[in-house]
């Protein structure tokens, strides 16, 4: 976790208060269930909950720790401090480990999860917002960077949204893929408590029983939930860098927000550099390199071990964290992005009417020019504006062999561009719905 | 792709013969709507139908890319070829080179899917099979590699089965994410070709239209497809490192079908080595490192440039022919995998009883010695089975403290194998449906 | 292996015929230090290199194998074939598969090793050609994108100069790293077999003995050997990226070579797309996919199974042959690159100026302004200039507080080009040496 | 960073303080160079060293980021608050930010290098002494996990041995790739600064100056040196694996220690599990997944932005930490490994001789038996041993085919422990040095 990318919320679901906190829950809830079977008297369940607005020590939890040199032992001696280990001593019957381990684990990530999806929220309706207000400016679009037809900036935006939107549909199922719990004793054959148990403790938590656990909850779970994240922030980076673009020097299509304070370099005090957009390129890394090890994880020794727990302590606060900062970072960055739409023209008219190129092929063709001649028609034509600065239609329009094929009215009216968003609606209501 | 791990059927789909068939159908079937629009003359049309039954002439092909550096241009030069350059003037029209190559991509994944998700169903069947057939097979769970508590075969393969279902399951969405297509001409605006021609075409080859293409099929989609196989083959890893676990000398639990003619090694002839499951545990990795590259392939320049098409041409062809072949691999491991009961059975009691401590401890406690008192009367006798080889049920009836807190009936009942798989048909009903 | 990225001389290093090819030639050197011993009769030594110009019969070698399930008992039973079963009786004795195995491998990618560093001697050559030639074009230097302040052509190329340098020497590493074999028997211990032959057959193979091999040849040295391909394939990365960006309609700075024939869209004939370096950008990560399973080849079960070797099926031959296609593209990619020098100044003019900012800066600090003050100064100027268009040196020679610190020579001797490329001899002495 | 996994002297390496403090560091040094060259002021550069024993106040300088959004702005703000606004005016002059934090990341790479170079000596020191402790301590070696022929402990040793050495020499390389050092100003001509500066600070700094640095400092180098960690984190790994095996309940042939206070299960008391190897499996994962976007980290747009920069806030450290603390808990391991020597020879004759086929193998072939027959013979013997659990010697005495090729003597000499331990020596040589 890198502090200057963290914000509290999500960190807070972390910390060790908050995982101790889980852990109290799932004993105490096991405890009731227990009790409610007759596996142990009511007055020891209800005892536990003695604790219930007790902040665990941490510091007194690591210290037992550093002698049994087992966590949950450690917890649960420090627990039997607060409730007396008399009345303790049923607590975690018939469990092992892992139950309140990989349940916790389920918790938090349910929990990130859902702070994800509400950050997501928060960006698709900074790119929806920023898609209506732009719809119909128009900028060139570009493919391998090149000039190539016009398009409008609210399709850009359109675009991020619809990936994003089915980023949030991906979330939903990554959260419902670790949205179990399991409380099923050593082995998970249930040997030593009844999966009634499983099912009140799950019940509680807000998690579903995990079908067949066999100990700890199979990792494809979390390998799922990983490559997910690592789906989310590649897209992320997909926005970034079309940020960037826009903000180079030469292109200067839109700009990150410059605060009144803030200073582009120490050294070039005009610079205005796109330093969170540059960020996010760097952040989608860090979310990214979660997901091998989340999927080396998934192969475990006789379907139990403990390699991946070490692993889950890195990836799984590191790679929510920085997700939902980047998240946020990206919705404020797309919200308050400065856009140019002068600049887009100027842009766009750099090589004059040359974009419009296909359209006077297509005509061409449809005159009756066979394609391989009208190919090279267009280019000839093309070649004059793009190495010396001539203006496309006016070449097309001294071209008798152009000419010969099209109309001086037929050439003008390829160089309108209402003919190139008279789709943006359409593509508008699939985004976005009808309604749009 | 590796020769000698593929299969033809998967290799087919990623022939160039395959993708020129899937390139001529889009053009032909797009050719059809822009004349049931109106666009294009209808024996143009038709005339594309000419070609159904050719097969087109790769070498041809690559002769003409190798002049105009350019595939779909080639193709399309090619294909005039077989139906006359003046019928074929109307292929093609209003098109960009991506709608075509694009949507042929993600037939060729759907179509890869349907494979891998029959080649799943092979997998599940071996499964379920082999956890019927040991249900009762007892054998001692471990964790970290060290005996726990005893346990059964059929729950092994229920875990996996479980697992591999839930693959299933993300295989099918991973094959919606990219049963999209797109007709929306240079950049996606639609400008040079209506929508009409994209649903027809996408109706015809079994996809449903992309929303927003802008050019290009957004790759978030084969970023998600990627991952999804790459935690499919995670959990191929899992099975695998089972099932070598179990071969191995000391252990011997099962062994791969070893055919006849087959030898070991080179050097040792009574060697039967897990190599099947070795091998898979390798291709698990190839699969899994198409991950990364496919999620570096989602950020694009200016959201359409064609740096992720390289990367495709590798793992497209290379991830799911793998993936294929491995999941048929692993089917016929466990189909055929030589289970020994015998040996199950002999490992569990390599220490005598010891794998019911838990059991004691449990009783112990409910019997009212604290947790801490019965956690050091059960190590104090199971040391004495770890360390010399004595019988744990023994030791409990001569150690006094024990006995007083329990009879030995109470003692004996604790070693009964009962206890630990009553629960074995509530997981399979939970796993397989009530009627398993 | 996909066939449009890969050169014939590099492919043939990994074919079966040279993969069976030195499996002989190590099996043959291997009988020859055996009769050197007295181990076996020379006579049976000699036969063997009676098969010294047969080309293997794949074909039969694999359906041995159909039979055997094992690749090198295949082959010797084939060799048997050629030189007779009675004096093929002694071939492999005392070795085991790995020891052929893995030298074999060692013996390919030293091979492969030395086409890439040829490659790398060709890119070099290119890159030092540029640099020398463009060593005095001035352009903008760029952070963020953003212009930043002036500098050379020549500078960019021996920058990529200097880092290709140093990826040939971490190659020659990696090639000493990997230049290793072992001929130790099963298990690693010679006891069937003298460190002799070892010895002599390394030495006949280019190789120096593994000091201690457990039968397999340790994997560190490939996940090594892999890594290193993975920065080389970075660095491609990085220099294609640069030509994209010089690429790009607005920059204009350069052009990949387009030869006559070429087209660049099927759909706008005057684009001119810069698809060899995009695809290198996809290239480069395909080669990176090589490191992490070469990296998790490394842990192997007791030191030796065979996890690693499907995971080298794929890798070993895709890796190289990706990497030597992809130095060779971006050698004549380099070689034949387009360079706008008037672009390059037209650029950098576009904010008339305002490169000269720091400059200023400094001047104004040196002459007794706060650091404070003298960025205010500027960025006020330099706003001006950002968004008025603006010339830079008129607006400082009229602002009062900027000339109350400077004298109009002064500002004027700012913007000097000189200054900044006064020490361009001093960068090219240091990455060419002085003779540059 | 884990808290858990993380040692002080590492961790202090990241903090903020000694982030400051290099950058004060670098600062000062350049001031004295700029100094000496005449170009500022003798008494500025001396009044820098004022803060000499200043603690910067790391809350005061996030102060002062919150505002101006630029971290290097805001040190040098608050450097100025110690030695005065106007002593200050100097500080930083003719330098970019990456000039000082490219720098400073170097400085703490080589002293994290250096850390680690010192944890692998201790752990090179553990290995060795072990090896040379269990130099004839004979165990079956295994391949594919199954039983081949006897080795010893030591060699296994020995081998890991070799590996760390090779990795030890690597680590010593990958220091020498990071220990440069640029102070070449925006864009990295020298056109503000003069290259006598760098040559200053890198010398005060223990680096060497980077060739050519165009501003950032080569990330090649970066990726290199992370790459290096992976491979070491691999062979961390590797190690571990052997241990989790040798420890697995039916192999115990060694454990890790248990110190008396441990609890192995919170409910099998009985329970020994090997967490710590378990552990650095995992820790491995985590070193290895810096390695890929390191490699990302190279390809910057125009050799200069900042996209590198969120992903080294976070492997830097974390990848350093990570390595430094599993390298030592490997240590720990390895020096307090409890080996059964008993259990090894145990497991060795598990199958009656059937180890020694493979010399029988060889003695019928070289008695003139043909290699198909001897391996007949041999695999009908071995099968008898394998699956009736009989003496293999005692099989092969009485089998008359056997015995028309070998005398009794010859096969009871094929199982003498000594003809497989003759080469340790030569081993342990190689390894070791001729004195071992």
């Amino acid at each position: 976790m890198i502090p200057r990318y963290a914000r509290p919320e999500m960190t807070a679901i972390w910390s060790p208060e908050t995982k101790f906190r889980i852990w109290y829950e799932i004993e105490a809830h096991a405890c009731d269930a227990q009790a409610d079977l007759g596996v142990i008297p009511r007055e020891n369940a209800e005892a536990v909950w003695k604790a219930q607005h007790v902040e665990f020590d941490v510091a007194r939890i690591d210290e037992i720790e550093a002698v049994t040199k087992h966590d949950v032992i450690a917890f649960l001696t420090h627990l039997a401090e607060h409730i007396g280990s008399e009345e303790a001593r049923f607590v975690h019957q018939g469990m092992t480990s892992s139950d309140v381990l990989d349940t916790t684990l389920n918790v938090q990530l349910v929990r990130a999860a859902d702070i994800l999806l509400a950050d997501m929220d928060k960006l698709l309706a900074a790119l929806k917002k920023r898609a209506m207000e732009h719809k119909d400016t128009v900028r060139i679009g570009r493919s391998h960077g090149i000039h190539a037809e016009p398009t409008t900036m609210g399709l850009t935006f359109a675009r991020f949204y619809a990936e994003m939107d089915r980023n949030k549909t991906r979330l939903e199922a990554a959260r419902e893929e670790v949205a179990t719990g399991a409380i099923s004793g050593a082995i998970g054959t249930f040997a030593n408590i009844d999966p009634a148990v499983e099912e009140h403790v799950c019940a509680k938590m807000g998690l579903r029983p995990e079908p067949i656990s066999t100990q700890v909850i199979p990792r494809d779970r979390h390998a799922m939930f990983f490559a997910t994240l690592g789906v989310i922030a590649s897209s992320i980076e997909n926005i970034a860098i079309e940020i960037r673009h826009m903000q180079r020097t030469e292109v200067l299509e839109a700009e990150e927000f410059f605060s009144p304070g803030q200073k582009g370099s120490s050294a070039m005090p005009h610079k205005r550099n796109p330093v969170l957009t540059e960020n996010l390129t760097g952040l989608a890394r860090l979310v990214r390199m979660a997901v091998i090890p989340a999927m080396e994880n998934v192969a475990l020794w006789h379907e139990r071990d403990i390699s991946h727990s070490s692993v889950e302590r890195g990836i799984a606060p590191d790679a929510t964290i920085t997700l939902d900062f980047a998240l946020n970072r990206l919705a404020g960055v797309v919200e308050k992005l400065v856009i140019y739409p002068e600049n887009m023209l100027a842009n766009m008219n750099r090589f004059k009417g040359l974009v419009m190129s296909q359209r006077v092929l297509l005509a061409l063709t449809q005159a009756g020019v066979s394609r391989e001649d009208a190919y090279r028609l267009v280019q000839r034509n093309a070649m004059k504006v793009w190495e010396h600065g001539k203006d496309f239609r006016e070449e097309l329009l001294a071209d008798p062999e152009v000419t010969a094929a099209l109309s001086p009215a037929e050439i003008e009216e390829k160089f309108d561009l209402g003919y190139h968003t008279k789709h943006v609606d359409t593509i508008f209501a699939r985004v976005f719905g009808e309604a749009a």
